[in-house]
């Protein structure tokens, strides 16, 4: 029992190659070797290095020298590769590989990753994928392909460890020792009841600092956070970010624990909410992809512009119903696009404002009023400052005191309008069920151009005419 | 040496007080204990409580009640507390408990969180909690402040659990169980040379899952990150994801290991940044604080919108250039915020794209010309569709095909030039060392209302009159 255990299963590749090449030596001869279709030479500098870099590597390669790479791998390495490559190096292995080589691949992979592979394919690809994957982990696939999109379901691993409550920690030890078919990585042992429950969680620090004959149940930690299956993956980042966990039990619906989040799919989680709702912000719809092709971009674009557009155009109307004014003092079309632009410019730091603490779910229910008032106020007092100072300036310009005071006026009506309409129009988004980040900007210029043109050219056909 | 261990000196209050109160159930009895002032009924509850729950309903208490929650507990509770608090809530926390207090308190922490309360307070507050805190911990603390903001030094914690070279795992094993004051978390071990350099790691899974005899130079990792003290948070985060990392070593100027960064701290850095990009491209300036007064936020808004002023005053200008056209034809004056409009959209989606793929690292160096063609490109295909879209608009609303086909010119050269501009800004203000998330879209929205007002008006002038 005390002797020491020869093989020592972690992933050897992932971790332990001996960190012989630093990256960028790697690349070089990496180079080389790719060029001459080498494969022996690939598979030893591949092994040297941390997957990551590989698929950094694997990125930076033309298009058309990809295959190589990607062919002259064993399904170990390569599993471990595509796990740290983004969904258009992933299509184009499955493309370069074949089904067979890919789903040999995926097979290796843990659950949640082999997942995000899969989930990314069309269905003809992932029936094909799912054929070819052994039965055992086939099973654990097609469970997972059922749960909703964006779940914990989807997120989580199935591989994990867990020990009967009667044990102690002598008898966890041995039987971590013991046991080969363990995850690559861990951070604590659940402790399930007889119904499958997890009734404790042990951080492994905890468990290596307690001696062999404590009893599990005298150690474990009775208060943690137990996931639903169902959990939308924002929640379960939100729970992460506020316990500071590590990992997490995934439980079912009678409360049976059926995996284990890690947070290293949360900080993914996190990373691409924050770039989505900052790309849909700006109008750019879909998933976050930097390599995405030009067309696909295009698109991606195409439809907030023209959305936009029509916004414009109502803008233009607006502007039309005041033709006359404009013709008789041609001053009023110079102006007018400060106020409009002031107006865009002030409401979307608020919609930006307003929808950041959505995300982060800094405003509780009784607090909308409270949110109002405050950015009501903040559109107020800057609306007075810009007044001022927009009309000292046409003053300067054009020496009409008049004017300078429409100008003032319109500006102070558009500020309120504009953070007024900041506040309640992602509010009112997030109320009804909606995304507030996607449209809340489009919806926000429309109220300031249509307010902003109408204030100022209204109240000149008002006052100057 | 095999007696179970009586005293598990893992922090009890935050993680392991029975977790007999859900925190709605606990909220009302709490907020009735504050209305009496009832010490005992509070220390008992918030016992009972994640601090994170306690902090949560700390931010919910009405501010004149906060005092009250915060003077019952005791340094330990306060201390758990405190860490998940925000900025605002900590300096009222200093308000009403005092420098003792808070200094007990913030003795507790680990260094990385005391550090962030510390860090926070205003100079003359630093050094009086400084000095009413124990000399060994006050030297730690002090040497840490000296560190570059948001740099690894800052980031990390002290405590952490390093061995020789020589021991095996057993020793190692033995040495937890028999030392008190250990990190209350911890993933990984170091192991260190004479010279204390981390020469290896072995991950706690990876420990467990080892036998006794084993010697620890045979079973550590030796490939793994180490993080100099000066390196930005910002890249400390993107080496956590790059390659999933639940905890790394940071070591000094001599490869010495100073300290360890754990993943949380990690995950509330991306958040941070993430935020911060948005609001930043939102023209919201300094740090990411929904709970900020409102005359903080107005100031903190203002100076955007004041650069904006001038922005939008020097579109102005140019259209002044061509008051003449539009007093002979008004409908100038009605469509051309049209083309500004568009260009502005078009060119923020590009520079959003562009500052998110630099954040996360997407554009390497000889990238730049190959994502300048791409958004170029994608400002061709657009600006020729919208040209055809808006001619047609216009076209029906004036039946004027010059004033359409101008129109539509205009559109090309405005989009075109938005997405050359919004590529081109960011890529330039990152290469001279500028935030591109701050000033990007100021320099891009003079760029499209310049040119679009120009290149509409101006083709109006020489076409039309």
């Amino acid at each position: 029992l005390d002797e020491p255990l020869e093989d020592i299963s972690v992933d050897t590749i992932a971790s332990n190659a001996g960190g012989l090449l630093s990256p960028a030596l790697a690349s070089a001869d990496l180079t080389i070797a790719v060029d001459n279709n080498d494969t022996e030479t690939i598979r030893k500098i591949i092994a040297s290095l941390h997957p990551a870099d590989s698929a950094d590597f694997l990125r930076e390669l033309p298009i058309q020298k990809r295959g190589v790479l990607l062919r002259a791998l064993h399904a170990e390495m390569l599993s471990a590769v595509l796990s740290y490559c983004d969904e258009t190096l992933r299509e184009e292995a499955l493309y370069e590989l074949g089904v067979e080589k890919l789903a040999s691949a995926v097979a290796e992979l843990d659950t949640d990753d082999a997942l995000e592979i899969i989930d990314e394919l069309d269905e003809e690809d992932q029936q094909s994928i799912l054929a070819a994957i052994p039965t055992e982990d086939r099973i654990v696939l097609q469970q997972a392909l059922n749960y909703p999109e964006s779940s914990a379901g989807r997120l989580m691993q199935r591989d994990l460890v867990a020990v009967p409550t009667h044990w102690n920690v002598g008898q966890t030890i041995d039987f971590l020792r013991g046991t080969d078919d363990l995850p690559d990585d861990f951070y604590e042992i659940f402790v399930l009841d007889a119904k499958h429950k997890p009734v404790g969680t042990i951080p492994l620090s905890r468990l290596l600092r307690t001696r062999r004959p404590a009893e599990l149940k005298a150690v474990m930690l009775t208060d943690f956070r137990k996931i639903p299956l169902q959990m939308d993956q924002e929640e379960v980042a939100f729970l992460f970010r506020k316990y500071s966990l590590v990992s997490a039990a995934v439980v079912g619906e009678n409360g049976e624990l059926v995996g284990v989040i890690t947070v290293d799919d949360v900080v993914q989680v996190i990373q691409e909410e924050a770039g989505e709702d900052l790309l849909k912000l700006a109008g750019v719809s879909g998933q976050e992809d930097f390599y995405r092709a030009t067309f696909a971009e295009t698109k991606a674009r195409f439809w907030w512009l023209f959305v936009n557009l029509f916004t414009a155009v109502l803008a233009s109307w607006v502007i039309s119903l005041f033709d006359g004014s404009i013709q008789k003092i041609v001053v009023l079309a110079v102006l007018m696009p400060i106020v409009a632009s002031m107006g865009g410019n002030a409401g979307t730091q608020t919609v930006t404002v307003v929808v950041r603490a959505l995300a982060m779910r800094q405003i509780s229910k009784g607090m909308a009023k409270k949110v109002l008032l405050k950015e009501g106020l903040i559109g107020l007092i800057n609306g007075l400052m810009f007044a001022a100072v927009a009309g000292i300036i046409s003053w300067f310009w054009y020496h009409d005191a008049w004017v300078s005071f429409i100008l003032g006026a319109a500006m102070i009506v558009n500020l309120v309008a504009a953070n007024v309409a900041g506040t309640v129009i992602p509010l009112a988004l997030r109320k009804i069920g909606a995304d507030p980040a996607i449209a809340s900007v489009i919806f926000l210029t429309t109220v300031t151009d249509v307010v902003g043109f109408f204030a100022f050219l209204g109240m000149a056909t008002a006052f100057l005419l």
